[in-house]
Parts: C-alpha cells; structure tokens; sequence
C-alpha cells in the first residue's frame, strides 16, 4: 500500500488551514502507487488527493513536475492541477515530508486495455508532447545513463543468484548500447513514467494522466519507446505485436514520426528496458522487507530488450 | 436559445487551431443562457464550453471575469477556469466576437432545490468571498447605481402601461433608497448573479458555480442579498422564509455576518430587487421581436422589494 507517512485527520486539518478548500470531510488512504504518500481529501470544495512526496521524489524537481501538470490543464490536456495555497503556492510541509494538493480525476487505470485504448492512450502521449511545447522549466531526466551507472554499481554490491546474473546482461547491453542519446531528436518535456497504472480511462476515453514526477526532459521518441515498452508486453514480458502497432498508430495519427526517431526507436526500446530493469532490480537487490511493498521482477523487463534489440536487428 | 452568433464547425477547428486541444469532434449549441452564445465543444482532450462575448459582456471586463474563476479554480473552488491557446491567452476573436473555451463541468441547476441545497449554495457562496480575496484585478459594478439611474431614463422614454406603473414604482424606491453602499462593509470580488440557473449540483453538492460576467467588487453582503433575492422566493416573487433562513445560515455557517452586514441586509435586498426589476424592465421595453429570448417578468422582482421594506421597518 502507499501509506508511508501516516496522517491524521487533525494534522490534515492543520496543513489545509492554509488552503481556501473548506472544512475537511474525510481523509482516506489511497492504496494505489509505490513512490509517494496519497490520500484521498473530502472537503468542503470537492475531492482531492493530498500527496506527501517520500525520499525518491527529489524536492527540487517539484517544480518542474507540478508546474507541468498546471501547464497541462491550464492548456485543457486531461491531467490533475495541483491546487493553490492562500498564498499561491503549490507546495507545503506537513509531517516532515513536502506536501500538496492535487485535483482529483474520476477513471480508472486499465489492467486489459483493447487495441482502441491503445491507440487512445498514444495519441494522448502525442498530445502531452505538443501541449507541453510552451513550458519554461528544465529537468535533467533523473534516471539517465549517469544514475543507470550508479545504480548498476550499487547492484554489484550487493546481486547473487538470480540477481547477479541480470546485472551482468545489464551491464553487457549497457556497454553494446553505447550513447543512446547522443542523436539530436525532437524533445522537450516528457512524463517518462507513462505507464497503464498512470493513464485513467473513462467512458473508453483518456480521462486523466496522472503521476508525472518522473517527468523530465528529453526525446519524444524515447517517452514513447518507455510507453511502448510499458503497454506493448504482457505479464511474462513477451511482446504484443498488435498492442505496440496500435498505441504506435494512435501516437503518430497526433504527431508523425520523424525518420529519425523512426530509426532510433528500438534503440530507445532497449534504454527504456534498461533503465527499468535496473531500478527494479535495485529495488528487489536492497529491499526492506519491513515495507509493505512488493518488489517488482526485473526479468521481465529485460526481456523487452530482446524485442527491441530483434526489431533493430531486422 | 442561446446561440446569437452562429459558429460553423469549420470556423471552430480555425479558431481552435490556436489550442492545444486535439481534433475538434463535435460542435452543439447549449440553449440555456441569455448573455452570450455558448456552444458545447467535443475534442481530442474532452469536453468544453466555448462561449462568443455578445454585446451586453463588455469585453474589458473579462480579464477581471476569466481572471477570478481561473484564480478560484486554482485554489480548488468550484467553478470552471478558462482554457489558454498556445500564448497562453485565455481570449481570442471568433466571427467577430471575443471568445474563450472553458472548462466543461458536470451538474445541472436546480428548478426545486430543497433547503438543505438552499444551505449547500448560501456556503459554496461564502466560500467564494472567502477565496476570491486575493484576487487583484479591480472591476466596478457594471449594473451599480449610475446604470441604474441611465436604465430608468431610458425606461422613461420608452414606458406604457403596466410598465409606466413599475417605472413609477421604481423611481419612489430609488428616491427613498438613496446611497445604499454607502456603509464601509466588507467586500472584495462578488459573483453578482447567483441565480440558482448559475450553480450547477451533483450529487447533493455544489459541482460547480457558472457566469462570472457579472461578477465585480462590492460588498459581500450585496452578494448575499442578490443571492437571496434570487433563491428565496417563489416564481411569483413571494417570500419563502424557510429558503431564505436556510441559504443564509449555509453562508454564516462558512462566513458570519457583522452586527453592520446584518443590519445593512435589508436595504442591500431593496438595491438587488431595483437591480434586477431595471434590467428586466428595460429588456421588455426595448425588447428586440426577432431575439428568441422570452423577456423575464420585471413585476415578480420588484415584488420583493416589499419583503426586504417589511424586514427593514420591522
């Protein structure tokens, strides 16, 4: 569950006297989510998610990420606004964590999306590219090759077994893959995360993205190589051609390809495996077992990177 | 209805071309409303409003206008914030009027609201005084008393009959009233029309508070005595004391009122019944035939003029 800072409903209530949301109904957990503290905010005003940011979301990036979604939903892409203070501010402290208020958006995430909610899941992919065009604000991707470096190396502290044998195909297709992002392609901001448990449908249409603190800058293309890899795969991590073909079809049917995204695509497929399989394995390698959630496999996002690396050979 | 100014589906893809909203899908006319021309837009990224400016919405005012409800909907208010083009301009030029695409909510008004959605408005209207007041714009009352001695001179020139009969009427009680906002009450920007049409519910709340063209800065407690005035009394202008107590013990329960708002209440809904008794006279004595719109009845207005005398003098 996504409780890892428990908050009363007093101390709710003390942080929102800074707000103009009214009186306070009820405060829910969300079990939802693995990176951050959610809660699900009843008040006077309508429903909320109060979100209290844990150690991996960086402080620093909250502007970049809080400022996107606003940019977003102030430009009409469906995407939670997070809500002012009395002050103007989007964030605040509240037990020892930073802390804000997001919109709440009705929908609900996919587990079998069709090959229609494929396509309408990447054109909105497309969209959020176009629409995040205006937007000032820069954020080095904080899971580039320099963190794949050092979360590669941490892992060799501490991999046997199973976990020992992944890190070393990490570390040979790191070293084949070479500098994935040297080529200059289209990019801008992008959500980096865009994952089916992000993506909410409603009425067989996108309803909302949501979670954009992985949200950086970088190359469209490579956003859509990690959507790609994250909706084209089932369970065991095994590609589904026509999955792929439609999210791809419903991006492009937005914004068209350029050759040279084209070609670099799988390329980006195996980066966007990589840097998945690293941070799951990470995670599984220095687990605490005292928290409640359950690791990820890594395997199975390594096995992407054979797709990719066939689809590039071919 | 509510469509002055016809929008082809192909003058609102041009006109749209500007946003980033996605494929324009479809373009209905929304009947309801009488100021502006407002049409029901369908795109990639959801549902809209798009409303075209008429005559009566004077267009330096919607900076005040677009700019409250967008910092309200920022705070978590209720209400719908204006979409912004690619500029991040919130207004632009349709087939010569000035438009602007809105946030789409969900709810309908209430033809019966009970007293418990009497108590719901009167709070939802306090929470609005209460978060509006950072807002910096300034907008003068467009309907205050210098419009409302230029609508009675024209009136005169114009009145026969029964209207000649009002007229009389509203002249005594405009000579009698005499500096009515004098008192230095508490206000800030004020809504000016919360007519139960303009509060949309869902649910047995409060989803949303429309048609900020009126809104202005004044006091609060005209806003309460115009929102009294408009939910208090039946079709035939009779007082219902139960709605009235019910809507304002649902604002004092948010914001209670000073022993000076109290006492100045009276006389605050005397203004707000000449208000709206001058405009709706005005529109039936200069009633344009070849306009769809049904002039409203200005007697049922100023029928509760005589209320708010009775409870003054009481």
């Amino acid at each position: 569950m996504a409780v890892f800072t428990p908050v009363s409903i007093d101390e709710a209530k003390g942080f929102l006297a800074g707000y103009d949301l009214g009186e306070v109904v009820e405060l829910t957990p969300i079990a939802e989510g693995v990176e951050n503290t959610n809660y699900r905010l009843e008040t006077a005003n309508g429903r909320f998610v109060l979100t209290l940011f844990e150690g991996r979301t960086d402080e620093a990036s909250l502007p970049f990420c809080l400022g996107l979604t606003a940019h977003l939903a102030a430009r009409g892409f469906p995407c939670p606004t997070p809500i002012e203070d009395r002050a103007g501010a989007w964030l605040g402290r509240l037990n020892g964590r930073a802390a804000a208020v997001i919109e709440w958006k009705t929908g609900a995430w996919l587990r079998h999306p069709s090959e229609a909610d494929q396509a309408a899941a990447g054109a909105v992919l497309a969209r959020l590219h176009q629409t995040a065009a205006g937007f000032e604000i820069q954020r080095e991707n904080p899971v580039g090759p320099a963190m794949w470096r050092r979360l590669a190396d941490r892992c060799a502290a501490g991999a046997s077994g199973e976990d020992r044998v992944l890190l070393d195909q990490v570390e040979a297709a790191l070293a084949r893959l070479g500098d994935v992002f040297g080529a200059d392609l289209p990019g801008g901001p992008i959500h980096a995360d865009y994952f089916p448990d992000n993506i909410l449908f409603e009425g067989g249409q996108v309803s909302a993205v949501i979670d954009f603190y992985f949200g950086c800058n970088g190359a469209f293309a490579y956003d859509l190589a990690i959507a790609l890899s994250a909706w084209g795969f089932d369970a065991e991590g095994r590609a589904m051609p026509g999955a792929i073909a439609a999210f791809q079809r419903g991006y492009e049917s937005v914004r068209p390809l350029s050759d040279a995204e084209r070609a670099a695509l799988p390329r980006l497929g195996e980066a966007a495996a990589l840097r998945f399989t690293l941070t799951r394995l990470h995670d599984r390698i220095f687990h605490d077992p005292s928290k409640l959630v359950t690791p990820k496999d890594p395997a199975v996002f390594l096995r992407r990177l054979e797709h990719w690396r066939a689809v590039e050979t071919a």
